[in-house]
């Protein structure tokens, strides 16, 4: 754990833009950022699921995809800004193409797989966002089926 | 670990189909197949890095991607067929939907992060496949630099 820098914010209020352009589509409103050590965006995006009928992409899978195919040596000290604790699929996928720092924008409304980016030697800061937290809480209470359905629980029928 | 039943031989054919379908397509040749409780194909794929540009459709994601949105109930029971270990992602992405089972086709040319699946009490089986390895083995000699790109690894220059 570390303290977020000047930087850090701007990036996170990128994230949340993304957020809040998925929600604001009728999707669910969690977004991401990926940045190299320059403080260049290599890739941004919002969770699809709704949007595209797509289990599999959750805001920070996204942003993968838009920075598109990269060799290994791109991702070196590379920070993932995602609004929400990233669940097992996204911590594994921050893993596999070993990004060095993960911001999270806050881990209230669901706790996911951060403790293995600890366990493997990722530094991670949880900011505490109050407006990721609100935009989270506000779409939880208004759809929780399809809330739970991203995050593989079964919840309230949709 | 347990040991592969006749359905799981048949299951593993099909997902190595589709490793082939993506060797054939000059892509890296990995196959995987979603299947249910039932014996239902829930989902196939194949990883498209290079066939789509993709960093995230890996075999297992696509082969989620193939079976669309679902509720969480109807991962319940079901197979991971995958011809090689699955990495953090797919394991990630494994655990995300609560995927019961998982049968690789082999681990000696990739081990993956199948320690997680243990850790979190999914069964999973290793066929030792030689059809899956020697497929893996050619690929991997023949392209390395595609190979390492797609492990988050630093291989020779593409």
């Amino acid at each position: 754990m570390s303290t977020p820098t000047e930087d850090d914010k701007k990036f996170m209020k990128i994230a949340y833009e993304e957020a809040k352009k998925g929600y604001d589509e009728g999707g669910i409103p969690i977004g991401a950022v990926l940045v190299s050590s320059t403080g260049e965006i290599l890739g941004r995006g919002h969770n699809r699921r709704i949007q595209d009928s797509s289990p599999i992409l959750h805001a920070e899978i996204s942003a993968l995809q838009t920075a598109g195919r990269l060799p290994a040596s791109s991702y070196k000290n590379t920070t993932m800004y995602t609004t929400l604790s990233p669940c097992s699929m996204c911590t594994g996928a921050i893993l596999l193409y070993k990004i060095s720092r993960v911001v999270i924008g806050e881990n209230r409304t669901f706790v996911g797989s951060e403790d293995w980016l600890g366990v493997k030697g990722v530094e991670f800061v949880v900011m505490d966002d109050e407006e990721c937290r609100k935009l989270m809480e506000r779409f939880i209470k208004e759809r929780p089926g399809d809330w739970g359905e991203d995050i593989g629980e079964e919840g309230e029928e949709r």
